[in-house]
């Protein structure tokens, strides 16, 4: 494989410091570097700097011309829902009408319509599904992605689901603990077969798991009954909490040791200073907030308060119908009061941190893989400032460019 | 020229009807036919109709494979800032960190540094520009788009852009009284000058004035003087107005038979009742509204007292750096409580009313322009429900494709 050197870039950002996550003033701090060259060999980066200081490279070299262009680290989507059949176009005009989300849970909408939808498609449709969604986001800019079950409630499809994440490229995260199906009188009863039927196998293929916890779903007893049985079968601990309603995930999360709670809807100061104190990072999802209608998480009052922040679409077909990280990053900037620079590495570094994969993802950085996103402008900020547009240019994942937005 | 045939389409859906603009109930009534094709010949639609059918054709016909698309009518953007120099990337990393409005426009920043930077760049590169925002919006399935001046507000300048937007196709709207310039003591001083100055090239060059009717740039008085004249000189009317304040913009367009008042923030229940009750539209900017972190237009509440409303990107530098109106149809639906079909019909049929093209813009029909947006779904609903996504796949302008999202 040869080497790759992207050369005469306007601009290369990347989030400044070593360790992760980032928190604070960290967060603010970008490294960048005006006329700048990246290099990428072996599926790493090799080297960044000023094209003044392009040292001479010897052997087959792949060029791309950067003029105009500016980069940023490859986005790292670490909330997305991309295994599933159908869509909730209808569901979605209902919405629109002024239908409320239990009104559509009673005319069997809702996540369970999904769930049929899904448990009825087979394995390959699955695959098929989540490879073409995964082409989105890469249309987007994200290189890394997690990818959760929970539209098969049932042992078979959930772990295809897993499967599907993975053979697509993605990370995947068991959502068993997603809603109770029908079948089941309960959530308890439903924790029953999940834990003794389910895990030993999801466990395997996956490398985290997550709940939803809200009324009417799972409570703190169940999901605290469900995440330590995940903790010991070697899986890392994810939480859907506060989406609607503050039902005790943040002290959970914080207790258990989790990855990351998110979504914060509903989270008021107690639960940003918790958070804040915290190892626990708060995964923000504005454009689920704005597909459903609902108030914004507090991401300036988390980030001030030095909480660790990343930014997700949440895709998924029921309440965020979205793979853009670009849009994620706008929205964040003018709906939440984060700078380009906090959303930046909130959608990259800290992502990745999530992710347990940040040493090697979200800087442009020697040693890091070689993902990278060449952005149609010379102020790498426009991935936030460009509302809706077409912005990613090119995209480049392990060294090798597998988007242009032009042919 | 050969004829065009669109076979196979899942879905063809358009405006119902035949006059405009529509209100009430009529913005709901879509036509929709499932597994359809469409003719065009000679720029315009000869047919469509179910694949059943499909006459027998004689000549040559070029063929697109509809399979598993849908197709709606070429989206039209009745108000867009697309000619200007720069950018305000800067302004707004400042405002997401915080800044007011206010302050911005005091360190220098707001409508003036576009203005200087517009001013400072030569016709071509102004025309380029502007070519290149018309390939942005085709990107997302604008084919007919209106283009304001405004960011010379000097004589010469002024008509550059007006046609610089002539030249990329667009409808040109004369925005001279956009913003007081430096150079000028007062709005009246300035006002004096376009109207003796400017305004005769102005009107052969432009189809419509408009004005900013707001606190701190023109009062109601001052915006009468200008459209009174404007409309003397063979100028159709628009006003900006209720953006941040009700400063009687609904009673002047009222007043004067204006084409449109658009933004809307402001307005309140006695501005919703006038307009309804008047032939002016209302067009909803909510772009716009979301970049600036306003409050979104009352478009339910206008279209529920029958006034007819149009959707637009207002695509510019400062205000609204968003040219997608597949996203405005998306927030429509999200965050002002239209219905698909309402957020489709104020962005076709009734923005291309907006710009006296009613007759022949907006519709799927025989004799209207061949201008189709073939959607990457079989429902066309997905149009407004996948929020930020590449949904626009193929993009038909007077039966010649000019845009295929890959090549
Ligand atoms: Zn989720
Ligand atoms: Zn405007």
């Amino acid at each position: 494989m040869s080497r790759l050197l992207v050369r005469d870039l306007a601009q290369v950002a990347s989030p400044a410091g070593s360790g992760t996550p980032l928190r604070g003033a960290d967060l603010r701090r970008l490294e960048s570097i005006e006329h700048a060259y990246v290099l990428c060999g072996d599926g790493a980066i090799e080297g960044v700097g000023r094209m003044r200081d392009l040292p001479a490279l010897e052997g087959e070299v792949e060029e791309i011309d950067g003029s105009g262009l500016s980069a940023v680290p490859g986005l790292v989507d670490c909330h997305t829902h991309p295994c599933f059949a159908g869509d909730r176009v209808h569901e979605f005009s209902l919405r629109a009408g002024g239908a409320s989300y239990e009104e559509l849970h009673a005319t069997g909408g809702g996540i369970l319509s999904t769930v049929r939808a899904t448990r009825a498609a087979t394995a390959e449709e699955l695959t098929a599904a989540t490879l073409r969604h995964r082409g989105w986001m890469r249309a987007h800019g994200t290189t890394t992605f997690e990818g959760k079950s929970g539209y098969g409630l049932d042992r078979d499809t959930e772990l295809v689901q897993l499967e599907a994440v993975r053979a697509a490229g993605g990370v995947p995260t068991w959502l068993g603990a997603h809603t109770v199906p029908p079948e089941f009188d309960g959530a308890d009863a439903y924790l029953d077969f999940l834990l003794a039927d389910v895990l030993p196998d999801a466990a395997r293929l996956a490398e985290a798991a997550d709940v939803f916890l809200e009324h009417g779903s799972f409570d703190a007893a169940q999901a605290r009954r469900y995440l330590v049985a995940c903790r010991s079968a070697g899986l890392a601990l994810r939480l859907h909490g506060d989406q609607f309603s503050e039902c005790g995930a943040i002290p959970l999360a914080v207790e258990l040791g989790a990855r990351s709670v998110d979504h914060l809807e509903a989270t008021g100061p107690e639960g940003v200073a918790m958070l804040a104190a915290s190892g626990v990072v708060g995964v923000l999802l504005p454009a689920s907030a704005l597909f459903l209608g609902r108030p914004m998480p507090p991401a300036r009052a988390l980030v001030d308060a030095g909480a660790a922040v990343a930014l997700a679409t949440d895709f998924n077909p029921g309440s965020a119908y979205c793979e853009s990280l670009p849009l994620a990053l706008s929205l964040a900037c003018t709906q939440m009061r984060l700078s380009p620079e906090e959303a930046l590495a909130a959608a990259t570094v800290n992502a990745a941190h999530v992710l347990d994969r940040g040493d090697r993802c979200g800087r442009i950085r020697p040693g890091c893989r070689a993902d990278i996103v060449l952005l149609d402008a010379s102020d790498w900020r426009h991935l936030a400032y460009h509302f809706g547009g077409d912005v990613v240019h090119t995209v480049i994942e392990g060294g090798s460019v597998v988007f242009r937005r032009r042919a």
